[in-house]
Formats: structure tokens, sequence, C-alpha cells
């Protein structure tokens, strides 16, 4: 059995997004997140559809096709559709973000 | 948005389970337990594969296939394979256990 919440490297230079299942169905990741943001303009653009949930911290979403930014507290969930573009606007500078992906693409 | 520590009755009789997510991959729910377990000796016994994340609480879980208990922390994860027979032995009698449970079953 593993835990979510642990094995956080003490120095975080990048986001860290570590492989917890992946069969024929999903691909299920843990996204930790330590202030780290994507740049302005720069899009995520998948070909499948993601679901995630905020397990810890604080981070807001910026989505291509919205004026306003989404802020994401703790157990926050939401479906990002394919071709739904996004961007992780910025994350807690000093609390962990620990986020669940579940990628539909297998 | 929605979030997955909300909406919680206060008054919870039995277990509580709620969908958010189906799909033609998986289904996803959130099981509320308030100190709820299963009958000794009735297990569950499931054609798909399923994995869960203990998001808060503690609980405890029992293998048919294993002499030994299994305590889950906040944060525990694991992949409760098909046919693997297990039950819920106990949750914490006062704090609210929510798990986060993926069935695939799409």
């Amino acid at each position: 059995m593993n835990n979510i919440l642990a094995d956080i490297p003490a120095q975080l230079p990048a986001e860290l997004s570590t492989s917890l299942l992946q069969n024929d169905k999903v691909h299920i990741e843990r996204i930790v997140s330590r202030g780290h943001a994507g740049a302005k303009g720069e899009w995520y653009d998948q070909a499948h559809d993601e679901w995630v949930l905020l397990i810890q911290g604080e981070a807001v979403l910026e989505f291509a096709e919205q004026a306003e930014l989404k802020k994401l507290q703790a157990g926050d969930y939401l479906l990002i559709p394919a071709h739904c573009r996004h961007r992780v606007d910025s994350t807690h500078p000093d609390v962990d973000s620990i986020w669940l992906a579940i990628h539909f693409d297998g």
C-alpha cells in the first residue's frame, strides 16, 4: 500500500508527476506543485478527457475559452474535456499542491 | 466545480455513495463512512478491478486471503483486483472517512 501524501522530495525544482496506475482504460498520476505554474499563453491541449482532484494545497487554473480564472481549494474536482485548452496559472508557494489526475487515454 | 469534502449530510444512517463521473471506461464515486463497517464474513466480490484512495479519515480493510487487517490512513491508496474478496472492518467513529473509488467496469 502506498500513500499519495508521502515520498515528496525536499527539493522540488520542477512540478513532479508520478504514475500510480496505468491500465487499458486510464492512467492515474499524482502531480505535486510547489508554487509551480505554466507560462502565460502556453496551453495544455489534450486529445483525451482528464479528471482532476486537488487533494491538498491551492491552485488557480486558466481556461482559454473562459475569461475568469478558476480557484481550486483542497477537495475541488473537475473534468477537463479533450481539447479544452487550459494551464496552471499558479499554485500555493508554501504548501505542496497535490493533484490526482485521471487521464482517459487507455 | 464540486468539492469532494462538501455536501455531507449531518445525519448519516448508512454509508453514502455518490457518483462523481461515469463514462465508458470507469465509474468514479465518493464513499463517506462514519463508523460504518461491513458484517463479518460478508465479502465484496467484484467482477472488475477497483482503485481506492482514502482522502480523509481512517479505515480498516479485511481481505479474505490475508490474515492481517490493513489499516488505512488519509492518503493511502490501493488496487483491489477483480474477485479479491474484501470488506470494511471498521471506519473512524468520529471523523468522516471519505473514499475515492474508481471502478474499472466501463
